[in-house]
């Protein structure tokens, strides 16, 4: 029996590759980061609360990259983004980083690349796999992307990363330089993201949608993303139930 | 115990990533084009010597390639090379393109993604992604390299087709653009080929090199590349043997 793919409502077209957001839809950044950031601080003896540390090095995440959405600055890859917003978050705690080690916070640094996966996603990828093409489609450069994939165990086909594409989520290009790589139509690609305006840009690329819920992507508290904010064409509450909506 | 990577003695470092040339060295491009040049002619009741037509179909390769090497042509992926390349081969061969359907020469095209495994490439690169980064360092295009992938079941970690370092082998930002994504120095990177000229090239780059011996890519009759030609780090018949020197 032929398998037969899904097809979206959107956009018209059979789905050929499911592609992921990775930090907080397949991946647990705050846990992974407040866990290394506990060790630094007692290696380091010094007092940081881990998950406030974590949550305030992620919000300077956005408005780094909107410095190279605007054409402010030319692209920059998210390691390096990363270790120059881990500088200012632990500055703005108190900790002089000139004072730490640099391969201290290499170290640190990296633990953007050995996030763990949520529960569900390396199930839910492999049965998915089976009958599409998945990978990330993230802003994550590929090395972070790669290193993350071979500690999380993810089955990846392809890793495109976003110094691949050159540009960063939600432009447009970040999309359609993807697909390109794919040789596929927008349409034939699926963006599965816990957040809702991820999801908004990629359907104005052209894109297949789906919601996977993480409602405790930032803590107990979260209060953004927690529902669809669309009629985006799939919602699912983990990866393993979005293969079962997929068919897969 | 923790695993000692191999360690270039011409480069001085611990090799991280083993990437693989792929036709030829990880595929039989000749018996897998030969196959589907073989159902065309069939189907299409026309005489055609199937071995010879896929030898010359590839004869096409480096000079098409060559331009764009040279400058002479802006950055065009395999996928159109092979493609142009086809038409003159079945011009050649008698046959005019014009006359046979272009879905039908779309679907010989893609021969190029459906290319079977040598018998020791699966196991080989399994064991070898234990202990390193596998990929292909190949003149493919990503979505031709992820098709063949996902037919022949290569265990890639991650795949960097040409039209991502936007240039082609020998040229030594081929070798460096990979390394680059990689985040890893040239040196740390191992090229595997069945291929003395991109050996060459990739150590004048850098790399680690690593010959494997296949006698028969070019059929019976092969004269050229049946040995080492330089003192590459490592040569094997095999990429099980290899996976073995490697300590894998």
């Amino acid at each position: 029996m032929i398998f037969q793919p899904y097809r979206s409502p959107s956009t018209g077209l059979p789905v050929r590759a499911v592609l992921f957001d990775t930090f907080g839809t397949v991946v647990d950044w705050r846990t992974g980061v407040a866990r290394e950031v506990a060790v630094f601080a007692a290696a380091q003896d010094v007092a940081l609360d881990a998950q406030a540390f974590a949550d305030h090095w992620r919000s300077l995440y956005q408005p780094a990259m909107q410095a190279i959405r605007s054409g402010q600055r030319s692209f920059t890859k998210l390691d390096t983004l990363h270790r120059e917003n881990l500088d200012e978050a632990l500055r703005q705690h108190g900790i002089n980083p000139e004072h730490v080690p640099s391969e201290t916070l290499a170290e640190l640094n990296k633990s953007w690349h050995r996030l763990p996966a949520w529960p569900d996603s390396v199930e839910g990828l492999a049965a998915i796999r089976r009958h599409y093409i998945v990978g990330p489609l993230s802003n994550g450069n590929t090395s972070l992307l790669l290193d993350m994939a071979r500690n999380a165990v993810l089955p990846w086909d392809v890793i495109i990363g976003s110094d691949m594409t050159g540009t960063y989520k939600p432009l447009p290009e970040a999309y359609l330089r993807t697909a390109e790589f794919l040789d596929l139509e927008p349409g034939e690609v699926m963006l599965a993201a816990a957040h809702n305006s991820d999801l908004l840009a990629a359907r104005a690329a052209g894109l297949a949608t789906a919601f996977v819920a993480r409602p405790t992507e930032h803590g107990p508290g979260q209060v953004a993303d927690l529902h669809p904010e669309g009629d985006w064409d799939l919602e699912a509450s983990s990866i393993t139930e979005l293969a079962d909506l997929l068919g897969a």
